[in-house]
């Protein structure tokens, strides 16, 4: 089965060359949304007609693809309910993402990072086998570690400074010269992509007074911000703090900011008789929410 | 060729039943070594005859388990050097872990932690399909976030601390709160494991004077030493402050520590006539240098 699909199917991936915030920002442009469609199957969570293994969990990720394109600035795909089942799950994740339309910047959330020569191969395994756009990595063993995925001009990763679990704070609010870490990571990585590392932030929606001391530490970069819906986050805040207010990521449609929502939409194919339809109306409700 | 071994085949994986602990205390008492082997099988680093696709890393991996077992308190595979090749690198992880004896403890070095719905998966993944005995994790959601890998009784959880790469420094230098972040980071995981979960550290042996202030402040939970061989670490350090001085990993055999050594025992397989009988060699060498 995962024969079918080979890494080598789509070695250089995604949407065409050029940097990926011009890309994210042409995609915004054309839907004139945040929207960002989270695709975290479940297979305890499937509507009825979805068997619970890896067969159904494949289905309904391409139903949700179908029925929330129209209205998806970019997809996020969280890698570990595809490898839940091993490499058959892989395979799946693989043709999954084969069946994202090209326009669409595709993100996959593995908040990865590990010392260089392992990051290399994660690089490899994301960016080039999987084809992501952009992926999701953890700061904490520092830029020199996950050079290998900052430096694809290419491509794109989201660092993570103050996600959107409540536990969050244990580390992440820890404070340095008056500072929580979380600032110091949306520095360092400001400072970062000012000499030229393709990066920007994962602020969690459900911390909207961090997501506003973020914005001022770092006004220019791309946000990715999970916790909508099912986490319940604070919209209002998130469209006020979430955009960009300098280069480069003011320079966009949409300025940098993309709004992950999961639960929020594929929950709404439960208990549907068409669920298909019903995922289109709830991505449609939350890519209005969500206009810019 | 991924369904041949498919995440089923090995459901409840690895050693047996009982605490980790116990069993990683069991081995290191037959072999009466720290040594734990590393699977990294870059592709364009393995000896000659082996082609540098996943049929070449899974047979170097092959030979590598082989020629060190007899040596090795466990085995340590980076998994992005299968994740690499997609899916098919996936299947072939899994036949890689099959071929390693039960007795001997296998670690997924996958440096995961999401927020909890998510690492509910990652827990499957790395558990249950893959079959490790013990991961890696990172801290920096906090506790609550990977509550689903810490909460495994027969599992094992080694969380970053400090790292072995060069810019470790980075982050986890930051004097946060009047110390530096490892340390906060090694006091709460002694805590997580005071009140049951299943945690030790990772602290890299290219720094000696953080590994002391580790132990210090963690004196009873097992570390995961990687960094010796290639990255340069400090051998003697590593067995002066690497294992526990006080319970739980004081009270089995090695006292917690295993050291990970990786291009030091694969790398001499490297122009070799017979490479297997190399690894061997240095595989034997590695582990009279660690020797408890």
């Amino acid at each position: 089965m995962s024969v079918a699909v080979s890494s080598s199917s789509h070695p250089s991936a995604a949407n065409g060359a050029g940097p990926f915030l011009e890309r994210l920002g042409g995609r915004v442009e054309q839907v004139r949304s945040h929207l960002c469609v989270g695709i975290d199957p479940d297979p305890a969570g499937l509507p009825d007609g979805f068997s619970t293994d890896v067969a159904g969990v494949e289905a309904f990720s391409r139903l949700l693809i179908e029925a929330a394109a129209p209205f998806a600035a970019a997809f996020k795909v969280n890698v570990a309910f595809f490898e839940a089942f091993g490499s058959e799950g892989v395979a799946a994740l693989e043709r999954v993402r084969a069946a994202i339309p090209a326009a669409i910047p595709f993100i996959a959330d593995a908040k990865r990072g590990d010392i260089g020569s392992t990051t290399a191969r994660q690089a490899v395994a994301l960016f080039d086998s999987l084809g992501a756009d952009a992926i999701t990595a953890s700061p904490y063993l520092g830029r020199e570690a996950i050079a290998p995925l900052l430096e694809r001009a290419d491509r794109f990763v989201f660092v993570l400074c103050r996600t959107s679990n409540q536990g969050a704070g244990e580390f992440q609010d820890l404070s340095l010269d008056g500072d929580p870490l979380y600032v110091h990571v949306a520095r360092h990585v400001s400072a970062w992509a000012a000499a030229g590392d393709q990066a920007g932030l994962v602020v969690g929606a459900t911390a909207p007074a961090e997501l506003e001391m973020i914005r001022a530490a770092a006004p220019g970069l791309p946000f990715l911000v999970p916790g909508l819906g099912a986490q319940g986050g604070d919209i209002e805040a998130v469209l006020r703090h979430g955009p960009a207010s300098a280069l480069p990521a003011a320079g966009v449609a949409g300025a940098g900011l993309v709004v992950s929502v999961s639960r929020g939409i594929a929950g709404a194919g439960l208990n549907a008789a068409d669920p298909g339809a019903e995922i289109a109306r709830a991505a449609e409700r939350w890519a209005h929410e969500l206009r810019c």
